[in-house]
């Protein structure tokens, strides 16, 4: 190892982008890059494209992988962390990928895998919150829904590495189907997926929204960011199932304290990135209702301002981690 | 302290019953007594009762106070641990009060409180499982829903003190209300308080059940050892109701695997002690259901074999732990 070779570089690969930073000695974010993930190429192209996106952030920041002392990297779906292996990940239709392995054969450099959500808890409790509260539950509402927990300052990875699979709680057992989420799991009330999936079965039943002006009848390429321009614009469609989406988080965050009891409870991911200004005060209230009496007092529930850096950033803190 | 003063006294105080035991220096259940709790004639004289169970299972034993090292006491409720501060607890209409400093005031010797459902988790995981696990959590069906966490052998406090409490999580947010608990909650599903109400009702509704031959057809004193004997006599109506909270309980315990992983479920408490040979496969189909595919085999839901006993197991490993 060089004596400079002092930075991380931090990835988050999901289902729809490959986003890369290169992090300072002190975990400062110098630059970041983006790819589009193009899983239908299959495993060795996105694998290729993972190494590309290192390769260029370490450029983009006029510095040599040399330099780097070791790369992170959040996966989705289920992820053993020693081996560095992919072991399921339904979004980009991986079964038992052995990612770090691969990519350390690419880069010469070391790897450190975590689940992507397990991965965005670290960067929010590290980097965001400094490592201050005792406990932390980190709730990432994105095209799914994951989180990940810790403990007495430990990423807590349950006794089969799945720990934190938030999505999955079941809030709601007679509720509406949305999509591949189990009924009525939390995932299947308040993702993406599910927020989508509301809007475009209501437009078809014939109700009104400026969405349709925006993209179109079909609502095709929806992303989150038009939801906030419609509510913006006072939509009410919108208004109502971004609030229901909010009211069932809320749900899943009071079930959290009261099983949990965590000192804070930290929610990011695209959805509270684009809609959290609307979605936080009723999430609060709702958890605020269901929460045992006399202890909501000692829990913090806040918004991540990482927004979408919270998954490198954690990726980061994951390398300088393993990498000690 | 005397040279023998080497038992401990463990004491499960709940809403109905004050269970006393005491163990030998190896944590062996050597005698137990049972008084009512009487908690309508006020605070004082529950404490005065608890102290008199104490002295009386010493006494059972042919033992002296003296050769008693610590008690710990299991209280129904929030309880502050290190003050032994009894904050909230609704079945005997408390708040606030300071158990431990009145029990050491009458008793001579060091008392430790925790939570109930803590207690029996301790319980369960030290004195049934030795142990072994990393992690556990202890689901106690009785009156309400309780429990603990364990996680890297250590039980988990929670910010607030109130980590564990199961019986608040929401997991049908449309569902049916039944007494006291939060509409939907696993307590308004599972509790023996919910399984006796759903009973009720549709025998008001015109249900048939031997129920009423064996009790009256008010259901006067029904306890979970009626709804066994039914099952056994093959009542229909009881066959659902136990049923269906069994299936409500599998849902919960998926969402505790989901969210904790954990390498064991320990169920226990009243409901299970009678019922358990009834519900713990439809718990163990139903959880299998839910979890997130590929993690099922990693955790083992078992039935607590340590029944009624469980509390005050528990509450003599605080004992022995706290003073040590």
């Amino acid at each position: 190892m060089a004596a400079d070779s002092n930075h991380f570089i931090g990835v988050d690969f999901g289902g729809t982008k490959i986003l890369a930073g290169i992090f300072s000695p002190s975990l400062k974010l110098l630059k970041s890059v983006k790819l589009t993930t193009k899983s239908e190429r299959g495993v060795e192209a996105v694998i290729d494209r993972i190494t590309r996106a290192v390769r260029d952030v370490a450029d983009e920041a006029d510095l040599d992988l040399k330099q780097v002392r070791a790369i992170g990297l959040g996966a989705p779906g289920a992820v053993e962390p020693e081996s560095g292996r992919v072991i399921y990940a339904i979004n980009v239709g991986w079964t038992n990928v052995p990612l770090k392995k691969e990519l350390e054969k690419g880069l010469g450099l070391p790897v450190f895998v975590e689940n992507d959500c397990k991965a965005s808890t670290l960067g929010v409790y590290h980097l965001e919150l400094k490592g201050k509260p005792r406990s932390m539950v980190g709730v990432f509402l994105g095209t799914g829904v994951g989180g990940g927990l810790i403990f007495d300052g430990v990423l807590h990875p349950g006794a089969n590495f799945a720990a934190g699979e938030l999505g999955h709680m079941i809030i709601d057992m007679d509720g509406a189907k949305a999509g591949r989420a189990a009924r009525g799991s939390f995932e299947s009330l308040a993702s993406r997926t599910a927020i989508f999936y509301r809007i475009k079965a209501a437009v078809k039943d014939g109700h009104k929204t400026i969405l349709t002006d925006m993209l179109g009848a079909d609502l095709e390429d929806m992303r989150s960011g038009d939801l906030r321009r419609a509510l913006r614009r006072g939509d009410k469609l919108v208004e109502k199932v971004v609030a229901e989406a909010a009211s069932h988080t809320g749900v899943a965050v009071a079930n959290l304290i009261n099983v949990l009891g965590p000192e804070v409870v930290a929610l990011g991911g695209g959805v509270i990135e684009a809609l959290g200004e609307e979605m936080m005060p009723i999430i609060q209230k709702r958890a605020e209702e269901l929460v045992l009496p006399g202890t909501f007092d000692a829990v913090r529930i806040i918004a991540s301002r990482l927004g979408d850096n919270a998954g490198i950033s954690g990726a980061a803190v994951l390398a300088q981690a393993r990498s000690k």
